[in-house]
């Protein structure tokens, strides 16, 4: 099912324009025009969702099992020497387009458009703090 | 198969200790023992791969088809607004342990641990410059 209003469901129907990097019946994959490193990909499944939250189990697995065959090309195609692949969910995490989607970003060396944050918090918690913690998630999985 | 000097395959099998947060027949995940978020986790295929270059189709399936009922359960615990999924291939894009893994990061807000940076290069490339690239990698998927 598409969203009359969502810009990639538009995508996938070729009523928007886009620059096509794969198709079949379930998978899109497309440049970012925003070309944050050359190649930078997106891939999105052809059944809207807008989220890792809202997506089927079986849709899940349908998208990310053809992102090894893209990766691949994208890194024979123009040489990179890494790739970040990346979900961003809800407006606070980056998600800006409602339908979810998976960037590829090929890296080819510092500077080269995309980097990344982590701080370390790993002394904030002991080993028994770290076991509540996963218990507490582990038992809210439906 | 699992390989006997990887710390993953070590941790799968329980012979290295680890905060599980979920497991079953072919994935598991646990806390990410840098907790760069309150509740970071690790989801992994038991069969050992290096990265998204080397994972098969079908275990790439597999490992995202369990990601939203994980996700869902980490922002219902501890009332993440957003949350980054995160694979990082090859040490330029940060892969540091060689056995894929997707990194879930619930967001509080901003100051939490993580943040990305995004240079846009979309003004570099012309339409006829992105079909190009497109082309170029779509001819390069076997």
């Amino acid at each position: 099912m598409s969203h009359d209003d969502c810009i990639f469901c538009k995508i996938t129907k070729g009523e928007i324009p886009s620059a096509k990097v794969y198709e079949d019946e379930k998978v899109y994959a497309f440049l970012d025009l925003s070309q944050v490193t050359k190649g930078h990909t997106l891939v999105i499944p052809k059944e809207h969702a807008k989220n890792i939250y809202e997506i089927s189990s079986e849709s899940a697995g349908e998208l990310f099992s053809r992102v090894p065959k893209i990766a691949n090309a994208i890194k024979e195609t123009y040489g990179a020497i890494g790739m970040n692949v990346l979900n961003n969910n809800e407006a606070p995490a980056d998600q800006s387009v409602f339908h979810i989607h998976l960037h590829l970003i090929p890296r080819y060396g510092k500077g080269d458009g995309y980097s990344s944050n982590w701080t370390t918090h790993g002394d904030n918690y002991s080993q028994e703090d770290l076991q509540k913690i996963a218990g507490e998630i582990s038992s809210s999985i439906k």
